[in-house]
């Protein structure tokens, strides 16, 4: 078949009245289907209820150091959960700490630390005129949201196959200005590609203007692998040795939680740092909190155990998953692999498949979508300011809805794709 | 019995060699006591265990209105929990926000809020010159730590029989960089006193130069009543209706938790505020996570159900720690009543015993007993800065150490107040 762009007009004006035809059907069957949200379906749930039995009204809630954990006191996570954490972190436990269920809130409450008090003595910069972050594009919206929310200004970096492209990064950061970088390093949300070694040193080993530059390393889905042998998973250098290496131990902030491991609603997130930087964290928590819950960190410890433990555990996930990844990009791939309209991403783990249109086409495949009852991530959201300059990435998540649904929304997905390129090809 | 103060030298002195033997005969017993911390006994954290049962591995963890409580949403609390809470802060459930499980956390975050982002369109506290706080003393040390640490100037107002000295506080809010007021309203941290009527409606209607004033209002032992009767519990003015028919909806914040009615280290806080509060809050807090624990809630509403069942569930607290109270108080009457070197309160209800000494003796007395293997709360602690100008005020927790023990601790503390207070008047 001839890419669309190459048919006449003629061939364009009867396809489009063909997929007229489709979408109206489509439209007609009133469907409600949801490929938006990065959500674990109800049967990876299941997968993590014997944990809830773990800690229960017989049990001891003890701490392997005696503590009672019902009771006041660990400011910064119960030794085993320490442990554990250390293990998704690729960090030592004594370099972590374990807060509550969600580790967008660290990150918040670390951006807030860094305008209000400042770290290791630099300016707080609240205090500087501008303050500048680099945002690898396309990237996490409420990573975005949360330098939005206090007056950070966001600069876009391509994001490649292998990293944020590294020669504009490097030429930012001579910019004083500019004090940070946000990164999902592995299955990137919403690329799903992984930073590659190199990139890794560069982020760690470059000249930045500003002395107090942060890495904010958002590993989100370091254990989330799609597949169980090991050699189909991505590795990703640790960003914390790189740093020590390169003679900048206090750039990095890792992060991650289990909230795609056991429950969104009721996991633990924690953070790992330099022991100057965890230092510091801890004598901002002590005097915002006296500790999070550990009895659910206690929960966690009994029911994943281990790094090993986690790996298991997460290859159910992915038996669960996998269909729905393998499954879009098929369709993808017949729907749309000789159109020239469209390119895809086929990630080896994380939550994510992300899609490129024809410049302009995003917000009305999206538009599309919603009116036949599929509602995806906004058009946008993947960009700082929720603009995308070229108006052409749509983030799919297919792991919340059944593989029937998914194969329906896909179907109708596919049509308004077609739908908005020939619409953008006629305009020429 | 004479008072000491009416004694001669030469008894003084007699009596300080008596004292100073009977001191050293509780140092030689080795003693490793602690009255320092309001915590729940064990016995007290066992009377909620029933609750870690009620979310297990075959529950449908659902909550009423249908959602998944395993997976995100739900940024403001689940509808049950919500109800529950709105109990406990006397006020709707619409006008609650559940969080996570330290209400210390959401208090900082407020004040960081309103010093970063400013409330309803007022100038961020952070750009003005000069921010105050009215601290209520004695009063909570945590309180004073949030404040401190960004930077907030504390002005020390006296906490009486019925509150904060209002004609002090009425005349202090003439000054505009007086921005708001630490209060503990019911059962006083330390002093166990709950705001009269009078004072609450003069909270909610005195005439503030800052029109962004805030009454941090932390209900903390709302319902930790010492006596089942309820003519023997205090009553508190609810704040928010107090400050809705002044014609100031704004003004309060209410805080609550269950750390102290199920578990410390694994509870529920909430807070209340006006409509307009709440949303501002819910746009600041939607940026900063996707939502808190909902399975936690979702135990917390199982097993406390409403406000009945709080009460009910409370009267159990009561009769493991009234007898603890009694005990303290008891012991306070008899080794000190006839000295003239002391005075104490008889709270009914709430954590805390707030004692008195001569001036110049808390520090002194508190050295005393931790040489003798007895931790109390530093002197100081109940003061902004640490600063108790009189060097007189000691917090005493009676919860924590079995009967026995407290029996112990309080006859070293007893010995320790008898020998400062001899010192002392010799110094003269």
């Amino acid at each position: 078949m001839t890419t669309y762009s190459e048919l006449p007009k003629k061939e364009l004006l009867d396809l489009k009245a063909a997929l007229d035809k489709e979408y109206a059907e489509h439209k007609a069957k009133g469907l409600s289907l949801n490929m938006a949200r990065g959500k674990p379906a109800a049967a990876q749930l299941d997968l993590s209820m014997p944990m809830l039995d773990l800690v229960n009204a017989e049990s001891a809630c003890v701490s392997e150091n005696g503590t009672d954990l019902r009771n006041y006191g660990i400011l910064d996570g119960i030794p085993e959960c320490k442990r554990l954490m250390a293990s998704m972190l690729d960090d030592d436990p004594e370099n972590v700490i374990v807060f509550g269920n969600s580790s967008l809130t660290i990150m918040y409450d670390s951006i807030m630390r860094f305008m209000v008090f400042g770290t290791q003595g630099y300016t707080p910069w609240s205090k500087l005129d501008t303050v500048k972050f680099l945002c690898p594009v396309p990237g996490y919206d409420r990573h975005f949201a949360i330098t939005e929310r206090f007056g950070i200004e966001m600069v876009n970096v391509p994001l490649l196959e292998d990293g944020p492209d590294m020669d504009v990064v490097e030429e930012l950061v001579k910019d004083a200005a500019v004090k940070g970088i946000w990164c999902v390093p592995k299955y990137a949300n919403p690329s799903g590609i992984t930073y590659s070694d190199e990139v890794v040193r560069r982020l760690a080993s470059m000249e930045c203007a500003a002395e107090d530059f942060k890495i904010m390393w958002d590993n989100a889905y370091c254990v989330h692998h799609l597949n169980a042998d090991t050699a189909e998973q991505d590795q990703l250098l640790d960003i914390g040795k790189a740093c020590v290496e390169a003679g900048n131990p206090n750039r990095y902030y890792k992060f991650a939680s289990t909230s795609k491991v056991t429950f969104p609603g009721a996991g633990v997130a924690a953070m790992a740092a330099s022991p100057a930087n965890i230092d510091e964290v801890r004598s901002h928590i002590t005097i915002q909190m006296i500790g999070h819950d550990k009895l659910n960190q206690l929960r966690h410890a009994l029911f994943l155990r281990d790094g090993e433990g986690i790996a298991e555990h997460m290859q159910k996930h992915a038996a669960l998953i996998a269909p729905k990844f393998e499954l879009v990009v098929k369709m993808l791939e017949e729907g749309l692999g000789d159109t020239g309209c469209a390119s895809w991403t086929n990630p080896r783990g994380g939550y994510f498949i992300s899609f490129d249109g024809l410049e302009g086409t995003a917000k009305r495949i999206v538009g599309l979508a919603k009116e036949a009852g599929v509602t995806m991530t906004g058009a946008g959201a993947t960009y700082p300011y929720k603009r995308d300059p070229k108006d052409s990435n749509i983030r799919i998540a297919p792991t919340l809805p059944p593989l029937a649904e998914l194969e329906q929304a896909m179907e109708v997905f596919i049509c308004c794709v077609k739908l908005a390129s020939v619409e953008k090809l006629l305009e020429v």
